[in-house]
């Protein structure tokens, strides 16, 4: 064949000129591999959380309709991503066939991998989808994508099952962001503590403030606030709405002995939880936007507006060894990988 | 009095429980200010450019019926936040009133002040609206304001024109966060450099680089490199279209010696330019989105989906002393100055 854009442009249908993830369609034509390309036979789609809820609830959580769903969304564009939220998600299959540029990958037809890019700019075709998890966000499809040479991917680990790996490597980013950024005796905020990626980002923040920090979980849900307790991933968990900001503010707040945070992390998947993310956060603090949900203008300007001195970063799915990092986790604290297997497996 | 919330949650008349930018209504009562409130005998109105043309044109260009719109949106709304848009613009006025929580603001009665938060979410009484200059988004009033504790102000600088002093305050987030950002021998890509804020914004760059950095400017228009390499604002311009990406990529990699950039600044007013911000940062480097046009999800699943470990930022419109920063600049370059008042005033 021949060797495509290394970041994918070369299947981009519309409009011309942009990349695979702002392209409102691409090809998914799989009979045409370029040398620089990997063709996976896909067995799963792990749907991003905040694309799946906005399914789920335009289907009225009825199956058959989210099915069509997805299913007309791929259709049409190429790539599982969701219109209205933008996002995608990743997934699991075997390796059937690497391109001849990519010899030296040390990947082979058979390995089991997970796409650590988002479906949102991969080249996606569906044969048929066989089941929809919808507590856990999957769909087990027959089906095959297409990996670009910038492309991330991870086997998967031969000690723990892939359904396991998957639902931590689709998080992967936060975790690992997390250890990047929180140091010795810094007070953290998650929001959303009690997700997925709240939970690991809360491990995370626990192991690097050390003795001398504090870190303070918010859930939406009560019960989530006991299985936070019961794992000690905080210090303290807090039970608020962050779409309601002034009293949320104050909730937060006390729970930090009335002062504000160094560092805010937002892991809630609904929208309008910026000013909860912004007001509790000090001056010259930082605020990581992992939710998918956050819309860049209400953040900007909402920052502005109370007179808010901090960095927002807009959360980044990768960092260098951010499978890894996310992996050791389950690793080094057996009651979240048993919590994991539970809930997400 | 009494102390009001510092964000001024106090005056939200509805929706209860959110906060005044997002409020439909909120109290212009000004018989009763709180201790911690500035009241401001308002002169002139700046509208918000997108909100001014909305309801320019809604009233057909007749400044009677501007007048009449201005007035029951204020009337119904006790601020000036147009109801399409959703935004809203500043003010400028005479401090009547500071109360006694703030008496250690160095501000008294008669200082001139321009506000920096937005009109959107500042309680406003119009008595009687005096001249409107549609020309410039303008509109002369007698009336009142109030400034929370948290809301933002700059006092007018005596030696430059009203007119000048916001024209640059309007953007004065930018060139302060580059001022904090840029350290010297880094490389700097500024994307929409020939702007009000991207020129403010390479300015500062190259001072903070110094004679080891390198400052690159992109604009879409050649006469704006001409421009820019007339006033010397950057190193080297180039001639580029930001949304196309691949072309860019090369482009400006070219500019700097095939090199990766260390920070990259989007100035860009257009949308769809986040991976024209992503591509040519290096590893590990920074990009600062102050383009209100950016999209969250386009940045965050644009870095994952080509790999970049680089911090994004959301543009924050205030950061400390940033009016300082942006009007210092004016006084110490005059040519910058010249172009300013030819161009914005």
């Amino acid at each position: 064949m021949a060797m495509g854009c290394k970041y994918g442009s070369h299947r981009v249908l519309e409009p011309r000129g942009v990349l695979p993830q702002p392209a409102a369609k691409i090809s998914n034509d799989m009979s045409t591999i370029y040398d620089n390309e990997i063709l996976v036979d896909v067995t799963a789609l792990n749907i991003d959380s905040a694309s799946f809820t906005q399914i789920e609830e335009e289907a009225g959580h009825d199956l058959a309709r989210i099915e069509a769903k997805i299913l007309a969304i791929v259709g049409e564009k190429g790539k599982m991503q969701n219109p209205v939220t933008g996002s995608g998600g990743m997934f699991i299959g075997q390796v059937a066939k690497v391109g001849s540029a990519l010899a030296d990958r040390g990947l082979k037809a058979g390995d089991k991998i997970a796409s650590l890019v988002s479906l949102s700019l991969t080249p996606l075709k569906i044969e048929k989808i066989l089941k929809i998890h919808a507590d856990i966000d999957r769909v087990e499809i027959k089906g095959q994508a297409i990996l670009f040479e910038s492309g991330l991917y991870a086997k998967l680990p031969e000690d723990m099952t892939e359904s396991l790996a998957l639902a931590a490597l689709d998080v992967a980013g936060a975790p690992a962001q997390a250890a990047k950024l929180v140091k010795p005796g810094q007070s953290v905020l998650i929001l959303g503590a009690g997700g997925k990626s709240g939970m690991l980002v809360a491990y995370e923040a626990m192991k690097r403030v050390g003795p001398t920090g504090h870190v303070v979980g918010n859930v939406y849900l009560a019960e989530d606030k006991q299985t936070l307790d019961e794992l000690g991933l905080c210090h303290e968990v807090v039970v608020a709405d962050a779409t309601r900001p002034v009293d949320f503010l104050s909730a937060v707040l006390q729970a930090n002995g009335g002062r504000e945070y160094d560092i805010v992390v937002n892991c809630v998947n609904v929208q309008n939880t910026e000013m909860s993310s912004i007001l509790p956060c000090r001056q010259e603090g930082t605020v990581y936007f992992f939710s998918m949900a956050t819309h860049f203008g209400k953040a900007a300007l909402g920052a502005e507006g109370v007179g808010k001195d901090v960095t927002m970063i807009v959360g980044n799915g990768y960092t260098k060894d951010h499978a890894e990092i996310t992996l050791w986790e389950l690793r080094e604290n057996p009651k979240l990988r048993r919590l994991f297997e539970e809930r997400y497996v």
